[in-house]
């Protein structure tokens, strides 16, 4: 696997944001667990992906993120029983970062290599980029893919969220702030060279 | 860039590891900063590889430190001058960890894939996962690869060295005791299925 370079554009001139009504589900820790639990007993294991959209500002790699108050999160979510990876962030990354009725069709996602794996063991908060030995039944497993986009391309997300873009000093060794998966991101993507279009 | 499956063999039954005089430079930190300053006045830029060679003990993922007192490091060391960076890995592993006189040719060292770049901005210990912004000059890159092994070969460190397996969940957010570099590799090799041989 040579070396990548991904080509990124400026946050600040190629991209509009709005904001709109848009469903989302109740994102308290403790409703989160709760669907978990209730989605485990049907379905087992649950399988989410996420997106690491890198954009840059004045020349260095910015990620995107959905806030929530102090709550931070990559945009993504859960597949569709049997649904394809990549065809299930391309469903998601549209449902939350598009604006309404945006076809799946005409998505900007780039959507590159997969770059982590990160697993629940139990229907708790953590996280872990590893099955942990003693674990024989973990109920989640959270993919993570690399995404970039094109020059241009529209945003909306839902009202009660903002979209903001991250510089990786701000993220690295971070985890107090952002946790532990996206604060692993700057050296997630530390193998790729980055051409950053409109620096000015 | 698809899921990729990697076989790793039993860290206890597999290998034989020795000890014999090897030549090792003065391993102090001032002593490693004071010849990179002279190297680097004399070739710029120290391009650095190192080895992330992956193990299993009871079916959990290790990886192989050298120890030296209480400072773990991965097995590798600087390029020379033009040098190919696989070719410069399997020749360093091969003078770190093979009993002397084993020809490169005959080296155990099976190469993956460039999972990490890591940047050092000043003539100081802290590395990066990437350039910070005002740093026009950086004195190191150091470039991480996967490694694996076949089922069986021989080890010899020098006798000032350990070399030990040590388990994703020991290095996994300890980088207080690996430092940033090490403690990164559990989420960096993350993607990977493992495949687990001679588990008993």
């Amino acid at each position: 696997m040579s070396i990548k370079t991904l080509t990124l554009y400026n946050f600040n001139t190629s991209y509009s944001f709005g904001k709109e009504e848009k469903k989302e589900k109740e994102q308290s820790l403790t409703s989160k667990l709760a669907r978990l639990k209730d989605s485990y007993e049907k379905e087992g294991l649950r399988k989410a992906v996420e997106g690491i959209i890198i954009i840059h500002d004045h020349g260095h790699p910015h990620i995107l993120l959905l806030q929530d108050n102090n709550y931070f999160k990559l945009p993504g979510g859960k597949l569709k029983p049997g649904e394809n990876e990549i065809d299930g962030l391309i469903r998601k990354l549209t449902k939350k970062l598009s604006p309404t009725g945006t076809p799946v069709s005409d998505a900007p996602w780039e959507i590159g290599d997969h770059v982590s794996t990160w697993w629940r063991p139990n229907f708790e908060p953590s996280l872990f980029p590893y099955i942990p030995s003693h674990i024989t039944k973990p109920k989640e497993c959270k993919k993570l893919f690399v995404v970039t986009l094109p020059e241009k391309c529209k945003f909306a997300v839902s009202n009660n969220l903002s979209l903001i873009a991250v510089s990786l000093y701000e993220i690295y060794n971070n985890s107090q702030r952002y946790g532990a998966v996206i604060s692993s991101i700057p050296a997630l993507i530390s193998r790729y060279t980055f051409v950053y279009l409109n620096v000015d």
